[in-house]
């Protein structure tokens, strides 16, 4: 089924215990249609790059069925870019520039051919250009996840809200999920959450994993332990790509096939930190990534018999 | 099959943002038989407490079937007493008082009907007392674990790395096992740690988790998501109790019923945490354990079918 992916496309500088990558790809919305590109090929892109983006890799992200006739290239401008450097744990790290450039002023326009999408992933960027989005949706999607950050909850918090109630998954991490619903606990989080809009709450932890809550159904994915993580940017969104391609490849919405959702999410995930920027995530086969739902499997399946 | 654990029994003050509890039972001997008289009758303890001890309380430990011959009583003694404050977050606490009292010259002391022991869990002590136990016996235990902290790296690093050559699982926490490993990533972390004697390695991850390695093979556990954690003392000891019972019980060491012992520690720590205190761990039955169980396998289990 068709799949549009919302958010930025971009440039980052990343230093991580491991070395650093200067001006590399980045971006939410390339990291989440790269992944969820080896789940389906009806897959459509919207964003916004500076002309300072090389026609080499959009070449690329064509070549694996990406539309991006929903890609605006200012002349003239400049492509998003993002500075960080990872501590030593790898869950931490500091923003050391941000320079928004082309998105200061981005307005998303959905060409017609993208207005029958049936998934649609919004990536984190600010609430009203989310919302923007879905407005231009004449049918609204048989699913839409959200990814949003604290930035948001911090500045844009009202307009944030407006768009949790369109949405039907959300996907955050634990202490976003903390402050949105003002709950310590989890559990209680997500009960709040989902009387904020979304049907489904994915709390993603970083090396901690994933939980998947659906009413009172909970699934839980770890991260695969690794011995080198290189770099984690992009991760979350992987996992997202990953998750929602799965979704939409099998259009099946329920939570058995969610949690092999979450798994394949989690798999795409333990690629993309294997190598810096999007590299890890070129040129893998089927076999390469179903042998990882198989390493999954043997970590955290088990057996048991017992008289209830 | 028998099972001996050695630790401390004690008091402890404890303070949660969901209230306090003032000189309640603690102490890592408690917990860890406790937890293991779910699983096997062929319980022995080794610990010593002073004469300030309740009867009632080793009365009942004594209707759990655990034999306290082993434990000392010393007249005019005072037992260890630990008072601690959790923060928010539940995973730190700050110590704010540590009263070693009898446990300052506690030697253990086997009686004969402990020699044959077939599983040992050395719950956290001086590696020098860990030490003077497995001195005592006669014939290797079929399986001794052994559980430490940070303390010990720090002020009896040596002793430590004597007695790891002689056991088999080494449980700690994931800080505990890079500071003891210099490896940042748990997957190298686990494998140095192998070289230093254990050939099994279960770390602890509070909120997080349990990861169980053995050779390349890794198993991982989640906490169960509950609603609300009222006192996280003690679940440490109690995963551990629940473990190596599980282990004596069936005396299969596969990693397939290792796995499951890993799964019945969690489930025992998810009921410790509900309660100050050893408070829940008391009169459960096997059906509410095997709930447990079985929400664990809803919580991580999935099913797929994939070509290789």
């Amino acid at each position: 089924m068709s799949l549009l992916a919302v958010g930025t496309v971009a440039f980052d500088d990343i230093e991580t215990p491991y070395g650093r990558a200067e001006r590399v790809i980045g971006g939410a919305a390339t990291y989440i249609t790269l992944a969820a590109s080896y789940f389906t090929d009806d897959l459509k892109i919207v964003s916004v790059i500076g002309d300072d983006f090389p026609q080499t890799e959009l070449d690329y992200m064509q070549s694996r069925g990406i539309d991006l006739s929903g890609l605006q290239v200012k002349n003239g401008g400049k492509s998003f870019f993002w500075a960080g450097r990872y501590h030593k744990n790898m869950n931490d790290r500091d923003t050391l520039d941000t320079q928004l450039n082309v998105l200061t002023t981005f307005d998303p326009v959905l060409p017609e051919s993208y207005k029958n999408t049936e998934y649609l992933m919004l990536g984190n960027l600010t609430p009203a250009v989310q919302m923007r989005v879905l407005e231009q949706l004449p049918v609204r999607p048989k699913l839409v996840a959200l990814d949003t950050m604290n930035f948001w909850m911090n500045v844009a918090l009202e307009e944030l809200l407006e768009v949790l109630k369109k949405i039907d998954i959300l996907t955050i991490n634990d202490e976003e999920a903390r402050q949105l619903s003002g709950e310590h606990s989890l559990v209680k989080a997500a009960r709040k959450i989902f009387e904020m809009g979304p049907k489904y709450l994915v709390i993603k932890k970083g090396e901690h994993g994933a939980l998947l809550f659906s009413g009172d159904d909970v699934f839980f994915a770890p991260a695969l332990p690794l011995a080198e993580v290189v770099d984690p940017t992009g991760a979350g969104d992987t996992f997202a790509g990953g998750f929602i391609g799965y979704l939409a490849s099998t259009g099946d919405l329920s939570f058995d096939n969610m949690k092999r959702a979450v798994i394949y999410g989690s798999a795409m995930a333990s690629f993309c930190v294997e190598k810096f920027s999007i590299e890890r995530l070129k040129g893998l086969s089927k076999e390469d990534i179903n042998k990882r739902v198989a390493q999954f499997a043997r970590l955290v399946n088990f057996d048991y018999e017992i008289e209830l």
